[in-house]
């Protein structure tokens, strides 16, 4: 899995960075609300692994966890960073800064490292090693933090 | 991959119904912003399906969105269900019905039959036969109809 996975993530940020037909049919703010959807949905998955690092060890649970994790990042959310989606919206609120949007190539290092951890993770989440599994989701809570500071606001 | 994603699928739906402490460690309004997160993002990736279907086909694309259904399907999701989710929290409103808390042995068959649609859908989107998975497809949108019509509000 780990071959095809990898190159899932580099197709899918390909297909991502060009821009596709189905960004341009969702709206500027119903990107903003799909691309956060994602993320929230990846955090409660994230904290069910930490739960089960820090308590009781369910392998198959925190395999479900870490597929889902992987699974949306390798799902091209790049295309939900369309035009006009570099600000709030009415009521829809983003956090992105602007250099999200004229980095491309620190952004790609951040994506590109953050589907890497992720898709690690699940594979390790898959062997079922605790110590293992501790040390990809630290890897994998790094990509994030990267991510989050060089381009999302406080 | 059928086999393990199968097993998966019932040992995560064993965990949803007996509930677990990941439960329990969000509010009832996040739980309700959780599950719709998870909905808002399958039903774009679900958009992504329908578009290549209907222009050009991108097997990787279709690949990647079905793998973010599944992983999002097998991640447990009927702990989002917990008490006091019944009813709108607030600004959180929640179109679920009543039903879904008490038919035990009715939401367990329609998230079986969407569990199995999802993975179906993703195993079928891995071999690349677009007639294949057109009817997956339909499939797994009638899985999830199969569900709002008993247990969603209008």
């Amino acid at each position: 899995m780990n071959t095809r996975l990898r190159a899932a993530a580099l197709g899918t940020l390909a297909i991502a960075f060009v821009g596709t037909a189905t960004a341009a049919d969702l709206k500027p703010e119903e990107q903003i609300q799909t691309r956060q959807a994602g993320y929230s949905f990846m955090s409660w998955n994230m904290g069910k692994i930490k739960a089960n690092l820090d308590g009781d060890y369910s392998q198959p649970q925190v395999e479900a966890a870490a597929n889902a994790i992987a699974g949306i990042a390798n799902s091209g959310m790049g295309a939900l960073y369309g035009p006009g989606t570099d600000k709030d919206i009415g009521d829809v609120k983003t956090r992105v800064k602007p250099e999200l949007f004229t980095d491309q190539e620190g952004v790609g290092e951040v994506a590109v490292a953050f589907i890497e951890a992720a898709n690690n993770m699940a594979e390790t989440a898959a062997l079922g090693d605790e110590a293992e599994v501790k040390a990809a989701f630290g890897k994998l809570g790094e990509s994030c933090k990267a991510c989050h500071k060089k381009y999302r606001k406080d």
